[in-house]
């Protein structure tokens, strides 16, 4: 593939290589009183960049053919990818093409989380306790103001069962 | 390429969208009286990563064949490449396989000052001048510190010229 239509499309590796540094596998655990258990567990995929990359962002959502741009805060926008089956699809593009950073730990447990979610685990009592554990051993260094939010979550859910 | 290849050995795509998130294109302007002109000019491109990802860094050493993996600050290494000869061989391989990212722009502005150090312009107080001019419009926002000491620097050699 030349330079020229590098341009244009991107390609599998590409798509690693700037998730491995840029991409965020996020589950999040809210307090959420209508829902049974009262907590909602929201997972989601995302690359946050500066506005200045939107294009870029785009052509990201158009490689994988689903997820939404949106502004993120301040000048940064995102690439968010939401919902169980376009996230299965992530799955398995990162089980087919693997991330070479460490990163690759928190994919797993990501992927482990979207598996028993396909199972309806997080709506039993067991299942959430060990989604919650699951979530308390991701590392996901790009955004601490995610792991200090999530841990803290983790502990409410812990403290809840009671 | 299946995935457990791919878990051995980098592609150019891969190491394009690492470096389109953590690749650093920088040109240093530092003063030297032992230089002719007092300054010398000193173009790396590197990058950096928490510690953890070490081995991650020797793969891409290796997959240039050439630069060091080293201790950068605090819990951070980094992969640095210097030297007119490894350095020509980077920019070849960058415009070979274009980065995606705004930092295209930082990476042809580097790209002007090894070629003009290739032809001895550094030496030359019109050149360094011409260096300095397009160093001041490089835009990597990776590094603020860089950019920061980088502008005084170019300030400093402007004022120097009389």
């Amino acid at each position: 593939m030349g330079a020229d239509n590098q341009q244009e499309t991107l390609d599998s590796s590409w798509v690693v290589g700037f998730t491995d540094a840029e991409g965020c596998f996020y589950v999040g655990i809210n307090k959420m009183p209508k829902m049974s258990l009262g907590w909602q567990v929201l997972p989601e995929f995302r690359i946050v960049q500066h506005e200045r990359d939107e294009e870029l962002l785009k052509q990201i959502r158009d490689f994988f053919g689903f997820g939404d741009v949106r502004k993120n805060h301040g000048n940064r926008k995102d690439f968010r990818v939401r919902g169980l089956d376009n996230l299965e699809q992530v799955v398995e593009f990162f089980e087919d093409h693997q991330l070479r950073t460490k990163k690759q730990h928190d994919f797993e447990m990501f992927s482990q989380v979207i598996d028993m979610m396909r199972h309806g685990k997080h709506l039993e009592r067991n299942g959430l306790d060990q989604i919650a554990e699951i979530v308390s051993g991701m590392n996901e260094q790009t955004t601490p103001t995610y792991l200090k939010d999530s841990s803290e979550t983790v502990r409410q859910a812990t403290s809840d069962r009671g």
